[in-house]
């Protein structure tokens, strides 16, 4: 462990972060902040006397057992279970690691369980599994059903993460959802919204590429059809997606293959030169580099994100001679598209609505939400609000909550 | 809901509760306590600012993750899991409610993690499952086996419990126990230790007669016959358990036909009258209830453990005219017999020491500690010391970890 990572601003800034403000942090800060790990459980009721034992375990306990039992709706209002995000993954595929397992999953899963209860005043625990079978797991999260209230999937590899929700979607009578693809999606739309505006766009109009098929780019380019937008081409590593692909269509169950019919209604052939040519809009989700010569082929006052962690498919400082508007996923440069926008107030909004289901419906709004926090201060360094905006998971969770309503 | 629990003292003291400091529970203070659940997690990081989130998720938490990944044995100080106690239950035999299922059994479950955390300063969560299928509830526990560091199981019932506990030994390589059954056990064998010295006698020669061939009658015999104890005759609602009976030879692998080899030295037959017949000990760990009439078969200065809750097997008042020591479960009488002066502390002194099994030589151990501390005191209504006296859990937890090393 010698290699040192440069990040990000020491501030609580809400205002775009500026990479002078870079701090290095040294691995003993780090390794000595996940020391025990980064969750604790705290009782909420008393345990100090023998009357707080006889209330909160035996005998008074019993009475709450017995309640629920003759009416198992009161177990949503008298135990945690129903407001308990489970944080699930099998380790496959763990941020830009791989296949690093479930053990070296953990860290992340209880970051993203303390960002829960930090952002979303929800409570979360990790779940971390020995299995990577789709339907093992499922089995697994249908027997644990009555111990929580909602499923974040998390870091698990494409393309058994489009079927594993799917499945679990249908198994489970709860909210589910797979961040790396719902998450993203929503906070990149909301993104484009401002970047449309602040390029003088409508992002109905917009000529947009994705590049990278995974988890992400299948739904960003989904949400984005969603939103409206037609022209959405998607590329993978074999260039641009499109139905004369004879790997995609050897298996028109796929994604990629469904997406080989709703994208790319120009019937763009070929790879990242073809798809860019007259783009507004390059949104980078896998590691593939955007070269510069790529960058020119797009139109004027373009819009970049170059998502990739830690490392952009193309650095601001190269990106900004050519587009208008840049954005990465690093708190370290301005416009940070980070799915902590998105997820505790999705979560939050769903389960307060007592919603059975993350719609897309839900999703748009969520976005629409994050987009218009932004909007008073808009400009070409300011598209999405800070991660650490403290108005956002309240105004997502408002929003997702008003959709369930209005559905 | 209308009836009201009558419950114990509202008092922290340590010495013995009297009957005349009962206060009324009513419904509304009991409901109110337990809305929303009793637990709540925590982060132990801050996520105040860009840095916080840099150093507790990514990009930080990618280092703790790649070390993970490449020195497995770090998930044990760099996660949560090695010390995280799971409370599992499939609500089959719940306190005294029996069946209830799995949301019903949630607030126990609750409850049960907040003593961990409470008393053993050890965090645990409950997963309460949707089977009753032994190898099923394995299974998921293998399958979660990475986010977790022990397994409390609880109120499951017998006999499944045995071959639960037996088979999820074998395939976990992390403490486990089922605390119905061995967390009384060891309470049992502390309390009868002090009372034996208050009426003078030497453990090893008492006649016991165990009440209940259930999940804690099995164990208490079981730990009562491993602490020297020769002449333990066990009770279920058709007698004595002894070699004889065809209901108990037809299934020879069962509990009760081995406790049928190794208990009831004298070859008693009969009923509750024949096995209390010149019995110093009864220990009442079922819900029959136990006649005076049979009280008094027993020999003079005998010793009453009715734990049955809430209503015991005999009431103090009644097994006073005969016995010399009378315990029971509940806090409103003196010598309360409860398991949570030994779980917290069973379950710390195992993690501390990284046991991988929780072994009859860590019970005796635990039993030991928790006697010693009554024994300054020692009296006919103190016969151990009070569930919220602090240096329980610590005294058992360095006595369970020594008793690891020793072996």
């Amino acid at each position: 462990m010698s290699i040192e990572t440069i990040t990000s601003a020491d501030s609580l800034s809400d205002g775009p972060a500026s990479a002078e403000q870079s701090t290095v942090l040294t691995d003993q800060e780090i390794f000595e902040a996940h020391q025990g790990g980064k969750l604790s459980i705290a009782s909420t009721v008393p345990l100090a006397s023998k009357r707080d034992l006889s209330i909160a375990y035996t005998p008074g306990v019993a009475q709450v057992s017995r309640a629920i039992h003759a009416e198992p709706e009161l177990a949503k209002t008298l135990t945690w279970a129903q407001r308990l995000v489970v944080v699930v993954s099998d380790g496959t595929a763990v941020l830009g690691l791989g296949n690093i397992g479930p053990s070296a999953s953990l860290p992340v899963m209880e970051g993203k369980s303390a960002l829960f209860k930090s952002f979303g005043d929800l409570d979360s625990i990790p779940l971390v599994l020995n299995t990577t079978d789709v339907d093992e797991i499922i089995e697994t999260l249908v027997r644990l059903r009555p111990s929580f209230g909602a499923v974040n999937l998390e870091d698990i590899s494409a393309p058994r993460c489009f079927e594993l929700e799917e499945k679990l979607i249908e198994a489970l009578d709860c909210p589910v959802m797979h961040d790396d693809q719902h998450g993203t999606a929503v906070v990149v739309l909301a993104a484009l919204t401002g970047a449309a505006k602040v390029t003088g766009r409508e992002l109905e109009g917009l000529r947009v590429v994705v590049s990278g098929a995974g988890a992400a780019g299948i739904a960003v380019a989904e949400i984005l059809l969603t939103a409206g937008i037609q022209d959405v081409v998607l590329l993978d590593s074999r260039g641009v997606i499109n139905k004369q692909r004879a790997d995609i269509a050897a298996d028109p169950a796929t994604k990629k293959a469904q997406m080989a019919q709703r994208s790319n209604p120009r019937g763009i052939t070929g790879g990242p030169g073809e798809a860019l040519l007259g783009a507004d809009v390059f949104i980078g989700v896998s590691s593939s580099q955007l070269a510069e010569e790529h960058l020119k082929l797009m139109n004027h006052s373009s819009i970049v994100f170059a998502l990739s962690n830690p490392d952009p498919e193309v650095l601001p400082e190269v990106a900004s001679r050519y587009a208008a508007v840049v954005a990465t996923g690093r708190s370290d440069f301005p416009n940070q598209i980070n799915n902590v926008l998105a997820f505790p107030g999705i979560f939050r909004g769903a389960l307060d609505a007592g919603a059975r289901r993350i719609t897309p419906a839900m999703k748009l709004a969520a976005a629409r939400a994050i987009a218009e926090l932004a909007e008073p201060e808009l400009s070409a360094d300011y598209i999405v609000p800070s991660p650490l905006d403290p108005r956002v998971a309240p105004a997502v969770s408002a929003a997702v909550a008003a959709a369930v309503e209005a559905e």
